[in-house]
């Protein structure tokens, strides 16, 4: 039987998890993404910027619809050019858009700039008064929600109201309705009004979440309760509660720490020629979640996310640059290693 | 054995129940009462206003001192004469005010200037920045709430930033700590940015509490939720679930009806003269926590509820117009009832 | 001939000041003083307060009926009972209240508690979201204004938007139509975001004033802007200019140094038991402008100001402890001065 | 004698115009533009943006270093690599930058990402809380001011507190030091909160400017306030009034209609094919500045504004596309117009 036994789960209203007709929905900003034209080259120098689409769920939507995933979005954008760029890229590559809201009162779709460079370049995010935060509880359908097997949440969209509240009740009915919820911490310090309201909106987060991702920097959020995250015993100990049944602790060049209620395990990273520092951990939760959906071992699932991770950063772009299942089990060939099959029984944890 | 089963009760952490030394921690606003001195007078009649200290938690708090009963508050105040009246006058009563923070960034404390009648009365509330709302999660002590059998909230707690977060901070601490949460509801629309807000932090305050307490009206905050609550039956078949064991629904002049998770049962108001319509709901909430304290049935907690709540709302002021335990004992003689004596055994609920 | 002579005054727009039904209007906050009922009592001991109106441009329009004035206000209150109250006294003494606007936005009439002494009192100001800021360019007459001979504008006006903004369009309506515009610094640094955007406001409004009243605390608003405020001299170096022709720089227990384009002069106070320190400012205003309306010479109005102030901070209340012109007459007599009359031709400044 | 009789004119403080260092400050937003690299595509369908120096002020500084003006700047800019971007560019084309700001608490370098064809390109604006509009009055240097001949007001700068303050002292300062303050309106109704406020500080501005310019919509921001703007005739009755001496009511295809307190004039413009429609306003402005600095007449003036305007929209960029002095010869050579000399005597007008 799979970690999350899709196909008998019973949930408490509407159809069984392997009738429903979405795989997983995003929920959470989507935007712009400006990359400098040249190398190594500061903003004073670059003579101009190549166009995408990019925000963490996003880019999960697009590793997602790379590898053939039913998947949706949450979210909301701008009524302007840029905003109907976001949502025209999105139903290009078949995400279902039903759920992106448009916002016509002065809010702008998040824009990030950056340099290129593979080591800390320079990223100028613009998103003061962004359209993704202005997603209102009332843009949230329950019934949208009773129709995917996962609710995939950044962390980012509980930063500020009336996102907040939004993905609040987004999280209540996927568990009303037997949608599983994960989470990707994506915390970002800056956008929080002080480092306790983030721990207190994470802390109830993960009490809401069956699968929680995130690094230790992130997983940190929650010292100002009191809560010791030193090390990934600590933070397991905390994270991986009840209704959580899977917790990836993501360690950089290290690899990743997997903690499920039977035990753990860490796996390293594929090495490559990084082009820029982004788009890994998209590219790893979308891979992972194919995994989960695909009955694959958790082990296979990670390895599958850190081949797609792998590949991702060795290219120029971000949400373009998620690969194919063609691409991944090339990949995975020319590392000796061959593309994971679906699991039966009780084999799963290991 | 009893509802709470007090002296049994094992915490996850922190000491058992009955050797903390507060039995209630009340969280949320405490302000200034301005009761118009002459009767039936508006506003631009009067000549004057009688000064007390107001505020729904600080009322059960000074409920439960008339009763003895060890009260603590959490909350904040201006820092300025009327702050320090409201602080004063909570130390004069005996209330543990180390939870009381003063702030002295520009807000003000909570005041209701009010006319005096028995039937809808003027009120005009100043909470323009009011200082209960700057309550910020750093406020929020772990160890304090740990002391505590019982942390009583005032929903509006939840209305607005930061004491929204410090408020679902110190429930979160109770949880951990198993203190006992006691909501009140106490629902005003106009302190919401939206229903919806409103909706989804009472969805999570009621999920983390052991006792909900409010009206009808109060209860109906969900339906933006699509939760019906148009008759008593729906409203228990929501809000009475894990881990809430105790729903009192207020019914004014109809009494109450309350639901455990055994049973439920309606009980009458004692008839008086009314001189306000303020202050029954806050004497009621006071002594049923008295009467849970000390090992009450639950039916014989409610007619002492009922009691108080009479005895207020037939008195001038609010806060000090609350009754001891002797002023109950007469009360209920002169309605041929007696003072509730503790249960023993599995009797409680009936 | 008098220093403003209104009878010939020949106004750019609309009719000649001497025939305009309105003698005053003021512009600015109105609302509700508490006054602690006992004396020397802190906060935490008084049993309760006494309701009057208060706010400065209120006070002075009090001050002006009571000596029969035509008195109009420009302002706002709440839609509650405070607000009512506010505007159904003003009408009650007099006053043309059609320039009082009525906002139903969650803002709240400024209330002032405030404790009973001599020296000092603490006073508690509630101006968080105060009715009076809201007022809007959108509520602001030029026809009104152009019916009045003197606008009246209390500094504190300019403080927040959209109030600064009505204020300012108010102003510009009263020099395209001829009307004399009086300007009371009423200067509280607390209700500015900046010194330095008070020092502009106040900058731009004294350039359009014809009557400039304040202490020398308020005048060194401007020291941001690098000028010299230190001595009486230096004030009027700087706030004696175009078109400003009366500066009145009140100073306390000291009286009073009035500058005028021909010269300057001081006058002392009448010194009094006094009850509270708040009202001898308003009522100063209120009679001086009642002598430049009555062609009194300028020391003659001075004069006619500092004894109404003696008579208002003799007595316990503020806007209805203004004194009648008999009021003044009998305080006069009894300091062996008598009740000044209108002079002629040019013997006005001395 | 020239227009503005530079060498003899006396200030009131400081040194002789003739006799400054600075010839142009100018003050207000300087960003970033972001224009697509293909022609006649939309949003969706570019596949990036060439990257430029932008804002109305910023242009100005650009088109007068390109004719050799001396030009400084008052603004701000975000403490990133944006910021550094524009920061750097104005410094490496000679404008003195000491006036310009950096901020570093969440603001963001204004940005104008653009669409690229000649008629209506949609252009979408990022300044939610932008940089330039966080200029305090604290920053503004009155001595920086008295070093230069002309201020440059663009009047987005007093849309929004705190810029709105920093650029109404600034104004004060140069008319306290004799330095002639040009207006350009700019006005975009979307930066402001109503039209009401707009129409006070527009107002307030054009009184305290010698030099304005603007187009009708623009002049029509005044109509709240019940000042009839039209026609020509009516925005020069209310604009053309001490102590404006210039005014410029821009008509676009139609060229301009210039008033001066002695008559007015109308030019057409030079037709050329556009390659957008920005860009014209602040090439005319800086070539029609050049002119008034160095004794053109105004109708040479305005006609050097038309050339330049005429060659800056032929151009695929802005603040990069403004002409040098030679450029300009040829223009006007080509349009068998040679390049303007200095009047001399009392010929201006003309």
């Amino acid at each position: 039987m799979t970690l999350f036994a899709w196909p008998d789960t019973q949930t408490v209203k509407g159809q069984p998890l392997a009738q429903r007709p979405i795989d997983v929905i995003c929920l959470g900003r989507a935007g712009v993404d400006l990359y400098a034209r040249e190398d190594h080259a500061s903003f004073t120098e670059v003579s101009g910027f190549e166009k995408f689409v990019g925000g963490s769920p996003a880019n999960i939507a697009a590793a997602l619809r790379k590898l053939d995933v039913a998947a949706g979005f949450i979210g909301a954008v701008s009524d302007d050019g840029l905003g109907r760029y976001v949502s025209d890229y999105l139903n290009s590559i078949g995400v279902d858009t039903r759920g992106l809201e448009t916002i016509d009162n002065g809010v702008r779709t998040s824009l990030a700039v950056t340099e290129m460079s593979a080591d800390s370049p320079e990223v100028v995010i613009y998103r003061n008064n962004a359209a993704d935060l202005g997603l209102h509880p009332r843009d949230i359908s329950a019934e949208y929600i009773a129709d995917s097997k996962i609710l995939l949440i950044s962390g980012t969209a509980l930063c500020a109201s009336p996102s907040r509240e939004a993905t609040l009740l987004a999280m209540q009915y996927a568990r009303d309705h037997g949608t599983l919820i994960a989470l990707d911490m994506d915390y970002r310090a800056y956008s929080w009004e002080s480092p306790e309201a983030a721990a207190v909106y994470y802390h109830l987060a993960t009490r809401l979440s069956d699968v929680v991702i995130g690094n230790q920097e992130e997983f940190a959020v929650l010292e100002s309760m009191g809560i010791n995250t030193s090390d990934d015993a600590s933070i397991a100990e905390h994270y991986l509660q009840e209704p959580t049944r899977l917790l990836i602790i993501k360690k950089g060049h290290e690899g990743s720490h997997v903690y499920y209620p039977g035990g753990d395990f860490e796996k390293g990273i594929f090495p490559v020629i990084a082009q820029k520092p982004f788009g890994a951990g998209d590219a790893f939760a979308g891979s992972l979640l194919y995994g989960i959906l695909n009955d694959l071992s958790l082990q296979d699932s990670v390895i599958l996310g850190s081949a797609a991770a792998a590949i991702n950063v060795s290219r120029r772009t971000c949400s373009e640059a998620m690969p194919t299942k063609a691409e991944l089990e090339s990949f995975l060939q020319s590392h000796n290693q061959h593309f994971p099959t679906p699991i039966s029984g009780d084999e799963n944890a290991g």
